[in-house]
């Protein structure tokens, strides 16, 4: 069924209510905390969850909600709202303006549409199934790539990566940058590094360690732009996919990257 | 002998002249060559440079002129102006706007004056000996950093840094997190963090492997917003520091800095 444009809209106000409050906190004084995880929250991130919670609680009180910051609510419709107001907080708390808030519908199991929205930079591509995605109303594409020599990669921070991952992500380095270590990756970024895939910016994203509400909008919008996103064996990405997140934005490419995945360099073989 | 107000407005004017350049290349398409030492370079790199040195050859031809993408031009006045017109190419292929371009006027082999211009986002810090560091206009400041558990540290990538180099940083790293590995550094970023750190947004950079183009104009900036910049040993940056670049936006914490970088930690220790 296709995704109403009722649902488009909301999506689009969720990220607007997000936004305004994200904008009043950037680069302003505030406390950083650390989670059970030990990964960071501020008030921000807090607050911006809470904005959207209450525009869904009001415009479709049946469905379900899961937020990073704030929980799960389970609703009766089979649809799901999948939340995370600052992907990149630690980018956030560090004044840099390539973090995200991430929006994701879920029906049946399955993302329908997606926001990566960057509100400093006013910058936001949405992604629908069945349609073409858009950044700022205008349509967004991979790029093409001919070979995996060459392509950029790209990976927010290797200490994220899950135990045992980093040497096989290393490989795909390797194979990307012909063997050169100074030719690494492009380092930072979380779900912006998708959005610059989807325009043709960059070829792969490679992480590891990633939630679903991490991942969840990413998938509408890297796929409506022609790339694709999987998990580290090609499977599609769900909830139990560890996450060991790819997304390719030449799928002629696929086959390449989970090739090199499977081999392993070790940082002290450079 | 306190910098001229001509100089500071000529300064401005390199920057305009490289901005006005990169803005036309950024997110278009364009080559990205690899250079002898395998770091990337555009056609934006090249004719932003080239946009800097007509001016300087203009308006101050006895001044000696080393840029990172056209080289060396002897001097005759005792001046250099030492240029790089993208530091962060790799953010600037993959369509991040968090490089900058670099402008340092070195006088008696000490840079007097410094800009970090992002010319996507429009925020450009300048550092003038003996004067307040101003970010688009207005003073910018470090902020106090009480303890080096729970300091934000950046740095752009560890496939950047000189060999052996990396235990030590990740010491740093360790010291800064309270040994916790997901409380990792903020990566990518290259001279954009310098300028983030003198308007007090993170604490620590710390990198190793840079050049004089890469550093000289990041000193002012720095030091002119109240933070401290040095080599590894603490000691003054020169052009033979082996690239060991810290800046510490706390003078209060560079010897705790410069002790935890005395130490190592190897990524499989975690």
């Amino acid at each position: 069924m296709p995704v109403r444009p009722a649902d488009i809209a909301l999506a689009h106000r969720l990220a607007d209510a997000a936004g305004e409050v994200i904008r009043q906190h950037f680069r302003r004084g505030f406390d950083v905390e650390l989670k059970e995880d030990r990964s960071p929250v501020t008030i921000a991130d807090r607050q911006a969850e809470a904005a959207m919670r209450r525009l869904l609680d009001a415009e479709c009180p049946g469905d379900g909600v899961l937020g990073e910051e704030h929980g799960e609510k389970a609703g009766v419709t089979g649809r799901r709202w999948v939340l995370d107001p600052i992907d990149g907080t630690r980018s956030f708390t560090a004044g840099r303006a390539i973090f995200g808030t991430l929006i994701a519908l879920v029906e049946d199991g399955w993302p329908v549409l997606g926001i990566i929205d960057q509100p400093v930079q006013k910058e936001r591509w949405i992604g629908v199934a069945g349609q073409p995605t858009l950044l700022n109303g205008a349509p967004a594409r991979t790029r093409a790539c001919a070979a995996l020599d060459g392509a950029i990669v790209a990976t927010t921070s290797p200490h994220l990566f899950a135990e045992g991952d980093v040497p096989h992500f290393l490989a795909l380095v390797a194979a990307a940058s012909g063997g050169n270590p100074r030719q690494g990756p492009v380092y930072g970024g979380d779900c912006y590094n998708y959005g610059l895939l989807a325009s043709g910016h960059l070829d792969i994203v490679c992480e590891s360690g990633l939630m679903l509400h991490d991942f969840a909008a990413l998938v509408p919008v890297v796929e409506g732009a022609s790339g694709r996103m999987c998990d580290w064996n090609g499977d599609p990405l769900t909830a139990d996919s560890a996450g060991h997140v790819l997304a390719i934005g030449d799928p002629a490419r696929v086959d390449d990257v989970l090739e090199a995945l499977r081999a392993t360099v070790h940082d002290h073989d450079h």
